[in-house]
């Protein structure tokens, strides 16, 4: 049985508030047709903090991509350690007895990965396996632990490290105007966070099945444009919308599972927005209450991308309402678009 | 039982010849005070043709990192479903058998990734799950077929599908003229390829084993500098010299398997130069003969990344010489330094 441990979560320093986002939004948009859509559309994301890698001034300048990836490795190299060593500490575990390192991030791009540079700075067995995701993006989180959980069914007893390194506030693209952008800017955070998946023994999520669906032909409505300036994240308006198109492979995961979605105890879902969370609750039928975790999250920090459902699920630990044999689902959402869902019980 | 079926692979139209390549560079870097080292090294390759997306006038022209992203993405496109289908003849299975993608490729960079569109355009399940992988580099064949043994491993009779797409010609950076970028310049090449691996039945090489080995502190002898013009291919001049410190993972996993280096009827690994093939020769203690699959591949094709041990497999296959129970090592290269290794019996 594959238990999803407690995970360690860290913010950068240096915040902003929605108040400063929608103050900056007036000031360098003042012009745009669309501000008062804009404005509205941010202040409904819930947001009230976010936190960036960069002072203000340095997130809002573009130094170029070389430079942007170049504080991205900085940062990332500076950051990362802490939270594999709190996750590890969580999990009660050293790192040899790690066999797999799982690394999701979409806000950078290194080959080699990060995870070469973990098995020699930490200590590492050098036959610990990589892998490496940069393109799930906001799904990315889910898929790192439905993967862990198809290594630890393989090879029982097995061990997995998952580290999430999201810098976002390393794609803002100045020149981008539309409102999909425009709303990106007020919604997304930096974060990092890591968290082990052991194959035996743990406190946490016990993963019991996993499974993903993609929404036919819904390619270009998450996506990134690569240019000279890098990723030019692209949020088409009817992304908002999509939890009407996956709910449904919810419902299949957890009949499947031979559970019924009304009897979940918990979830921890990816919260890209608001609209995410109200609809998941209409269609899944289950008490707002229930996404308590993924709003927080959303409030606090904004959508971290591939480290929101581990920052939910941390505040779950925190919370320590959750009781044994608890029923509970983890959801990502992301590209494609692409959901990674997971059912489990709670193991004390 | 996983069975790494018979692979289908493809390179483009456009042909550069060695002697062309040499002309090239003679003409273009006529001061280059390595002129000379590099001519030699160039030479030493064996590459004699390689492939390229592009016309040879095309292919030396920087149009821009978005304009050569988006050539990598329609070539893509209009170049992998053909080898997604010959793969899937071969393994005598339809879109609905597969349960995973895994999609390697370090030369283009999409989000979401090729997996989206081909489960789309393609009909593959909407359950099929993706794993992109863009930072495993050269390694990422190995890996790729490492992370569908675990997946069948852990859900027995289910089925992989493996599409590997390299452009390296759309990595050609004019302004590099380091001695490594040269020798680059005259080495890689293009291609797409796709394997199947069938959780039950099918013939070729059934998998029974793999493992991952990182060589400590290499982080930088082979690697990407991101920037503005996109990725900057960088070979340090040590990696000719890596199966020194590979080889013993190699003993290490097929002792492990209670099987001799030396007993291996056959080895489908990584060709990324000819001193890796020798040197794997003289210190795994094989006959020069057992990696002409991978030779073959070198010289006809250049080094074309993850995809090398498709290729070279796929050439075992026209050979014909496989027994059945014939034992074999499958090995991919790439940076990190990393090592992804397989050993397996052939099913006729």
């Amino acid at each position: 049985m594959a238990t999803l441990c407690r995970p360690a979560v860290a913010v950068p320093d240096h915040v902003i508030t929605c108040e400063e986002t929608m103050a900056l939004a007036r000031r360098m948009h003042a012009g745009h047709p669309q501000l008062d859509l804009v404005l509205r559309l941010i202040e409904n994301t819930g947001v009230r903090t976010r936190y960036l890698v960069r002072p203000l001034d340095e997130t809002l300048s573009h130094p170029g991509f070389e430079a942007r990836n170049k504080v991205y490795e900085a940062e990332a190299k500076a950051r990362v350690p802490r939270v594999v060593d709190g996750a590890l500490a969580y999990a009660k575990l050293a790192p040899e007895d790690i066999d797999l390192i799982v690394y999701v991030s979409c806000t950078g791009f290194m080959m080699p990965s990060l995870t070469a540079y973990l098995i020699n700075a930490m200590d590492f067995r050098p036959e610990t396996r990589q892998l490496p995701i940069a393109q799930l993006g906001c799904a990315a989180g889910g898929a790192a632990i439905n993967r862990a959980h198809d290594f630890c069914t393989a090879y029982p007893g097995s061990n997995v490290l998952i580290v999430s390194c999201e810098f976002c506030s390393l794609c803002y693209q100045p020149e981008d105007i539309g409102v999909g952008s425009l709303l990106s800017n007020g919604l997304f955070g930096d974060a990092v966070s890591a968290v082990v998946i052991r194959g035996e023994g743990g406190t946490g999520m016990g993963i019991e099945r996993n499974s993903s669906h993609l929404v036919p032909h819904t390619e270009d409505w998450i996506s990134y444009a690569v240019r000279e300036t890098g990723f030019h994240f692209l949020l088409d308006k009817r992304v908002p919308g999509t939890m009407r198109m996956l709910a449904p492979a919810v419902h299949t995961l957890v009949e499947h599972h031979d559970w019924e979605v009304t009897a979940l105890d918990f979830a921890i879902v990816h919260a890209g927005g608001p609209r995410i969370l109200d609809d998941l609750s209409h269609y899944l039928g289950l008490p707002d209450s229930m996404f308590r975790f993924s709003r927080a999250t959303l409030t606090e920090r904004g959508n971290i991308a591939s480290s929101v459902v581990f920052d939910a699920l941390d505040r779950m630990f925190t919370e320590g309402s959750a009781t044994d044999t608890a029923r509970g689902l983890v959801a990502g959402f992301g590209p494609g678009i692409t959901a990674e869902l997971a059912v489990g019980r709670w193991r004390a």
